[in-house]
């Protein structure tokens, strides 16, 4: 790993306008293990940006969504991977933000500048390029660049797919992220730090709840005070046990999960008058959220926010400058690194609760 | 009707420690017209006040338990009635707040000043006496202070019961209002323009839902600037007619009836991004509230507040002082007043829309 990064800066690479045939991890079923082969990866069109990637990780999306096998999220073969760094190969018309040889981070939340969300300060949801337009190709034309030798069509994943030595990417969703910061805490930016360092200021108690006990060692490192775990709380519920701690109930609960049933737990359990559910998972399932009016009435506010609630392009550049500058700390959030070869490692040791980011290097 | 109240200081009313036998207004059951008959008022015990009632206003919740058949919050025969102002005539054991012969304000609201909630600012819930605690009787308690002539127990009604010559009410429950305000201005702070006044700073466009068409003309006084009848709106739904009015969904929706499918087409009309639900009407029936998460994470926010998020004894006197000082409109929301012997004319004035609020002067 170096500290910072040298590319050849070409005036055209030699593979530009052509496809190229390179190595991806495609997974073909739901909850299968990925199998590494070649594919061929198309040039990019227009708005679009053709990135070798350097390194990638796996984060908790990645399993959501390589589980899941219903609903119009679902479907394979795939290339998952979302959280990347990456070089630009060759870029597609109209795009000037990046040329070949920057160093770019993809981002499965859009950023494309232009529409009444991303122009407004109050909100970090593009309203041009929803999540949910296209959920396996490109987010204009829903058209996929990826197919097996075959010629069967690979799907995209979350418009980043980086579990590939190469993708196509639009520029919506790029941002260039200079040279400055090494690439395997650069990587992180991308989905992992931006939603999980919902940092609790000042906080007196921070509780975690997870059913995994080694999470707790884990969360402390992260400022967890309190941990419970839902299958030691014998008679008691969750919510009764938080209540207990809190004297009353939390001031703010986060739910990280993105399960209907843990939102309405996590509201029961924060403070009426004043409490604040977050909401930062992403439920795929569909099912509504219910709560009870008289809770809301009597002050408690329910309200959430995708990645982390920050606009890619003008933000991430900030924390990486914070991560230089060592107000943010990400090497702890990285606890293994594999090879790519070896990325259902990385797979074993997420599912077994041991990880917290495992850094793939691509070969 | 006086501008300012002189009502006489005596040391020791002549009824004080007695039974006190007036006019009360009777609802013997949900949804029939009022019978005025005579009732005894029992002396206020610890922490008591018994108050003549000066005036009294009539408002939609007034309507809503009126009608209100099922569940633990009915039960007849109630003295209904929660705006007013009275004067002091004795006071139970502990209370040193007010006297014999202070002009005070009943409010159905409590702030006990002692919890947790009431002395934090960040909640104006208090968190001792729950409005759901006792409902039928004194906060304390539970018990009632009234009865028929046949002995027959009489219910209470949100801690106030103002629809009666005499009530008696929890210091918890009472502001000491002044004699500085006109009285049926007054009655309006204990609970319409807490609540309904609920103004939208700088807002370019207002947007008021009805059924009712007779409402426009009385928003319009209040800033409404587009009224929507559902009923007229054809093949669209409100919530596609606010959308196009506001390009994409309104910045704040208040829902100020309290049912639960009009929360949901408020969350569903305001804007993704940054869009703010706020509750202000109590949902009698306990449905919940089903919201779809994948929206709260696009940055909607659900909230609520009982009240108008005041505190009683330290706001509502503000609020008078604001009248006083002619920043605060009150003038305009009283659209007619009735003797008590005439209340039922109130309730069809309300009922058939044409009242904001009716004052109801005791004989
Ligand atoms: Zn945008
Ligand atoms: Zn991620
Ligand atoms: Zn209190
Ligand atoms: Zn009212």
């Amino acid at each position: 790993m170096e500290s910072t990064n040298k590319y050849p800066s070409r005036s055209e690479s030699a593979t530009a306008g052509k496809p190229i045939r390179c190595k991806a991890a495609i997974c073909r079923k739901a909850g299968e293990a990925l199998v590494i082969e070649e594919i061929e990866v198309a040039p990019p069109r227009a708005w679009e940006v053709r990135i070798k990637i350097l390194c990638t990780s796996l984060c908790h999306t990645d399993i959501t969504f390589w589980k899941l096998d219903i609903g119009p999220a679902s479907g394979f073969p795939k290339i998952l991977g979302h959280e990347a760094v990456g070089v630009v190969e060759s870029v597609g018309e109209y795009v000037e933000e990046v040329k070949e040889g920057d160093i770019v981070l993809p981002v499965f939340f859009a950023n494309c500048e232009e529409c009444r969300d991303c122009k407004s300060e109050k909100s970090n949801c593009c309203s041009k390029f929803k999540e949910t337009k296209n959920y396996h190709g490109m987010p204009r034309d829903g058209t996929s660049r990826f197919k097996d030798l075959h010629g069967q069509t690979i799907k995209h994943f979350l418009a980043v797919s980086s579990f590939a030595q190469f993708t196509v990417v639009d520029i919506a969703h790029l941002v260039d992220i200079g040279s400055h910061i090494p690439i395997d805490k650069a990587c992180l930016l991308g989905c992992g730090v931006s939603t999980e360092g919902a940092r609790l200021r000042k906080a007196s108690k921070v509780i975690g709840v997870d059913l995994n006990p080694n999470k707790f060692e884990i969360g402390k490192k992260f400022g967890v005070t309190h941990f419970i775990n839902p299958t030691n709380c014998k008679d008691k519920s969750v919510t009764e046990v938080i209540k207990e701690l809190t004297d009353g109930g939390a001031d703010y609960c986060f739910e990280c999960i993105g399960l209907a049933s843990l939102v309405q737990d996590a509201f029961t359990s924060c403070r009426e008058g004043w409490g604040r559910t977050i909401v930062l998972g992403v439920e795929m399932h569909g099912t509504p959220i219910s709560l009870h009016s008289y809770e809301i009435l009597r002050g408690k506010t329910v309200t959430g926010s995708l990645f982390g609630g920050i606009k890619p392009k003008s933000d991430i550049p900030l924390l990486a400058q914070k991560y230089i500058d060592k107000e943010l700390n990400l090497d702890e959030f990285i606890s293994h690194e594999v090879r790519f070869h070896e990325i259902n490692e990385a797979f074993d040791l997420l599912l077994q609760g041991k990880s917290i980011r495992c850094i793939i290097w691509m070969d």
